[in-house]
C-alpha cells in the first residue's frame, strides 16, 4: 500500500489502512512521518480523550481495559487501544496472551486494538507510542487507552503522554511497593486498587494514600520548581488536584463506573482554566524535539561518514589509544562543519 | 573541585576524587567527557569483571548484591556498586532505603557503593551508567556491580551493559512472570530463584528452567539473524552457554557459593575464544555512537537556535496549520546546512 493509498484508506475511515498505517509507523518505513503530519490536521478537534494505563505485571491492567472499554461502549464511544508489551530481543514478536483474553470486546467493530512491540525502539518507543496513539486519534476514536506494562522509566514516559495516567496496583504488591512508590507513585493522576476482594485490600488502599499525602507534603516543601520535568507534567496536587485512590475488582466489573466517573472528572478539572490547552502545548513541542533528535539520528547514523570513521578508528578506541569521547568529538565536528561529512 | 583536580585525585586513588568525578559525570557537567576520556585509557588492563543484576521490585537484589559483596571481599576483590534506583519526578532522590540496608558492607573501605537517579536522563541512563562503572573500573575495582531495579527496557539495557547478567526472581513471581517472560527472561546469563526456601520455589525453578529451554528453541528455528540486536549481545544460547537457573537464600548466603562459582564460569566461557575482547569491541562501538548522539543532541538543544525557532513555529503546530514533522524537517535542513543553525 503505497502513503497515497494509506491517506486515502484513513480518510474513508478504512480499519485496513489504519492498521498500515500503524505498521509504517511502528517500523519507520518511508512516508511515516509525511502520514503522521497529515493526522496531526486532524487531532484536536473532535472530542477524543487520552487515557494512559499502566502498572506491574499482574496488577490485572489488561482485564481492566477490557472492563473500561465495555463502559465506554456502553456510552457508544468508539474505543482505540495501543498496548506496550515487553518483547523478546530473540523473537521479536508481540506476547498475544492478555490480547487474545480481551475476546469479548475484539470483533466489535467499534473497538480497535493494537499491540506495539518494544524491540528496536532503542528510547524511541515513548515517541512512536504517542504516534500510534495520534493515529487512532485522527482516525476518529473517541477513547484511546494507552496500556503499558511495567514500571521503567519507559513505560511510564509512556503512560504520561496521555490526559490522564492511571496507575493499577494490586493488594500483593506491598512487597514491591517500597521499591515502586518513589518512582512510580506521584506519576498517576488516578490511582486503582485491583482485586480489591482479597484480603489486605482496604488496608493497602489506605497505605497508599498515606504515602501519597505524605510523599506530597514533602515534595512540594523541598523541591525547587526547576527539578520538575517541565516537558511532561503529570497532574501535580500542586495545581489542585487531589489524586483518588480507588478499589475495583476489574473481573466482576466492580469499581469500573466509579473509575469511568473520576476520569471524567478529571478531564473537567484539566479542562477548566485552560491546563489541557497548555498541556497540550507542552506535548507538542517535546514532541518536536523528540522528532528532530530522532531524524538527526536518522541523518547521522544512516546519512553521513558515521559508520567509516567509526571502523576506522574503533582498533585505536580498543586498545585505548582513543577514547569514545575523543572520536564523538571527531566525527561531531564535522557534522558542525556542514556537508562535508555527509555522502 | 577541578577537573584537574579530579584527574589528580583518581590517580591516587581517593574515594572523594571518584565520588566527585560521579558526580560530574551523573550531572554531565563540563569537563566529564574529559573525565571520562582519562578513565578509557585505563580500561580492559586489570582484572576487572562486571556484574549485571536486575529484577523486579522485591526480588530481595540489594540483599544478594550484599551477600555477593561479602564474597567477593573474603576473596579479598575490592568491589564498587552502582545501584540504579527508581526517583520521584518531584522529589527528585534517590531511594535510598536499600542503600542503607548494607550496613555489613558500607563502612568497608574495600567496598564503594553509589546510587543513580533515574531523574532527567532521558534515555540516556544506560550509557550515563555505563560511565560510572567505567569510572568504578579506572578507579581499580576489580568488581563492579550493576544492579537495576524493573525490567523495562531501560533497566534491562543498563543490565545488559556488564559482561555478565544475572536477572534475580522469586517464587512469588509466578503471577507477573507471564508478563516478564517474553520480554526479560533471555536476556540473563545466570537465572536465579532468590527466596527458594519458600513454598512453590523447586516448581518455579523447574517452570523456568523449562521456559528457557522451549524459548530458546523457538528462537533459533524462526527468526532470523538479522532481527537480532547486535550491539549489546546477550548470551545467547546459540553460542555454546547454556544459562543455568540457580537457587538462592540472599539472606543467609544459601546458594550465594555456588552463584560465585557460575559467574566465574561464564566469565570463563567467554574468555575462551575471543568472545569476550569481540563483546568489549561491539559495546566500544555503540557507546561510541551513544555519546556521539548525546553530543548532538547537546548541540541541537543548546547551541543551535532549536528552541528559537521551536518557539516561532508553537502556535502554528497547536492548531495544526503545522506538525512537529514540518518543524523538524525545517530546522533539520538548517542544521545539515551547517553553521547557519548555529549561534
Amino acid at each position: 500500500m503505497t502513503t497515497e493509498r494509506i491517506l486515502e484508506g484513513l480518510a474513508r475511515r478504512e480499519p485496513a489502512a489504519l492498521a498500515r498505517a500503524i505498521t509504517l509507523v511502528e517500523n519507520q518505513r518511508d512516508g511515516f512521518e509525511q502520514v503522521l503530519s497529515h493526522a496531526h490536521g486532524l487531532l484536536g478537534r473532535g472530542s477524543t480523550r487520552r487515557v494512559g494505563i499502566t502498572g506491574p505485571p499482574g496488577a490485572g491492567k489488561s482485564t481492566l481495559t477490557e472492563a473500561l472499554i465495555q463502559r465506554f461502549r456502553a456510552q457508544r464511544f468508539s474505543v482505540g487501544v495501543v498496548a506496550v508489551d515487553p518483547t523478546s530481543p530473540f523473537t521479536g514478536g508481540a506476547l498475544l496472551g492478555d490480547r487474545i483474553r480481551m475476546e469479548s470486546v475484539s470483533l466489535d467493530p467499534g473497538v480497535f486494538i493494537r499491540s506495539m512491540a518494544t524491540r528496536g525502539a532503542q528510547g524511541g518507543l515513548a515517541t512512536t507510542t504517542e504516534e500510534v496513539a495520534d493515529l487512532l486519534e485522527a482516525f476518529g476514536f473517541e477513547r484511546v487507552l494507552i496500556e503499558t506494562v511495567g514500571v521503567g522509566q519507559t513505560e511510564l514516559d509512556i503512560a504520561r503522554s496521555a490526559e490522564t495516567t492511571v496507575l493499577v496496583l494490586v493488594p500483593e504488591s506491598g512487597d514491591g511497593i517500597q521499591a515502586l512508590k518513589a518512582g512510580v507513585m506521584e506519576i498517576a493522576d488516578i490511582y486503582v486498587v485491583n482485586k480489591s476482594d482479597r484480603p489486605g485490600a482496604d488496608k493497602f488502599r489506605q497505605e497508599v494514600e498515606v504515602m501519597l499525602g505524605i510523599r506530597r507534603g514533602n515534595a512540594f516543601r523541598h523541591v525547587a520548581p526547576h527539578h520538575r520535568r517541565a516537558e511532561r507534567p503529570s497532574a501535580a496536587p500542586s495545581d489542585g488536584w487531589e489524586p483518588p485512590v480507588l478499589g475495583t475488582v476489574a473481573s466482576t466489573g466492580e469499581g469500573v463506573d466509579e473509575l469511568a466517573a473520576a476520569l471524567d472528572r478529571h478531564y473537567s478539572y484539566l479542562q477548566a482554566g485552560g491546563r489541557l490547552a497548555e498541556r497540550r502545548r507542552q506535548r507538542l513541542a517535546a514532541r518536536t524535539r523528540a522528532v528532530l533528535e530522532r531524524s538527526v539520528r536518522r541523518w547521522l547514523l544512516e546519512g553521513t561518514r558515521v559508520e567509516e570513521l567509526l571502523a576506522l578508528r574503533l582498533d585505536e578506541v580498543a586498545d585505548g589509544r582513543r577514547s569514545p569521547y575523543d572520536v564523538a568529538a571527531e566525527i561531531l565536528d564535522q557534522v558542525k562543519a556542514g556537508g562535508g561529512a555527509t555522502r
